[in-house]
């Protein structure tokens, strides 16, 4: 099982609806397959262009580690030489900050993966999780 | 002027219809801004992993020669060495077929461009259209 | 569903049992989940440097496409222009060649594939569906 | 002199071995021959797919700095800010972390490489050196 179009854009308008309702700065949500290609984006308006790639990058790297962004970054506070130098081992696709999140069925399995980008990393997760949740799916820290 | 996120979402939402409208191959649609970066992509169950990157470049590729890939394909057949170097020399950016059409206003001015990659590349092509017009938007070869 | 580490090392095994039966060339095969990602890779003795990256490529290409690379080859023929740029798009990842074979569950899912280089593109996907065949799993052209 | 792939397989069942008896995370195992060009590689079931991405990079960045990653870690936590350079130098081929282990012949002689990641560098690298030991050759630390 997979994540489906249907899916990720109802996970991306979740995402969004969020975002407005907590006045966050315009952001980028893409949401990854389970093998780390692309279903959806969306760029609100005045979202500057790094926004979708970091967006990308967070959700990728989830996948890539297995883990939500979120515990990646607490791990490289303990090993910052470490995850520095594997950031570049992955090609950038492993940003130090919340806002990837894993998006797992009702057995746990992973399907895919949110990454937002836009405001704080904190609220880029709350986003994301809203969106994962708004389509009946479990986020990563569920598990 | 540039596109919007509501606009892009309603060019995207356009040629997806017409696609199942036309029963074409699961697709892949990505609109861009007038400076070449994402607002919008989906990606369509079943459609393979190449499409969105397909897709990605076709409409890259048509904001950066100036003109719709349609003609730039025609062009490349009375001139297939020199278009071969340019596609690598833009990066793969420029896939030699139909499907990235230009996306103008009502002064004829380009404020982005939509590709579309799933079925041939004339059905790409008018489901790109398609979507276009479904934006109330102006396309390529309306210039 | 998706590959197992023991049934790639069965295609994979099985694959290099057919390339020695036939006295073909040292071959490199990769075998890949269905997001593209590798489970495992072998280059036999003799093979050159290239062979596991061709291999690989060709796996790739046949997921990306949704086709193996024989089919892909064949539209090659009447489109090559198209053919050759869309290989920079997707940055090299469609050998035009026969030895990128699906692999296909029980109902037809696409679950991974195999990529061979070594010897002639016939020869390559030979070995190829008799490793899938080895692994009691269902090749591409018996979807 | 260079190692073939029956010692590789030999290397990597030996590796995996371990981290089964270890009860280790899902890991992934690459072996290299002495000019970084892979032999083999497998993922275990359930290592996401970053693993056989910095697995890679471990091994050849042993090779490349002729020195197990272990040390190279080790040297990097007294010069953070030249390794984290030279990561980029070397397009991330030097995760600083244990897990990149060089292979030697009975004179000493480096014949390849081998990387795991999967569980902490420690865990991981112990398990390369149990695979080397499991195909009677010699690690990096024997030299």
């Amino acid at each position: 099982m997979s994540l489906t179009l249907a899916q990720a854009s109802d996970i991306a308008a979740g995402t969004l609806a969020a975002a407005r309702t907590n006045n966050a700065k315009p952001m980028a949500v893409v949401v990854l397959d389970a093998g780390g290609h692309p279903i959806t984006l969306s760029r609100e308006d005045g979202a500057s262009f790094f926004r979708h790639e970091i967006a990308h990058a967070k959700a990728y790297g989830a996948l890539g580690m297995g883990a939500d962004t979120r515990a990646v970054a607490q791990r490289a506070k303990n090993n910052p030489v470490f995850f520095s130098s594997v950031t570049v081992t992955v090609g950038g696709n492993l940003p130090l900050s919340p806002g990837g999140v894993l998006v797992r069925d009702n057995n746990g399995n992973i399907i895919g993966a949110v990454g937002v980008s836009g405001d704080t990393g904190d609220m880029d997760e709350q986003c994301a999780q809203s969106g994962i949740e708004a389509a009946d799916l479990a986020h990563g820290s569920q598990a």
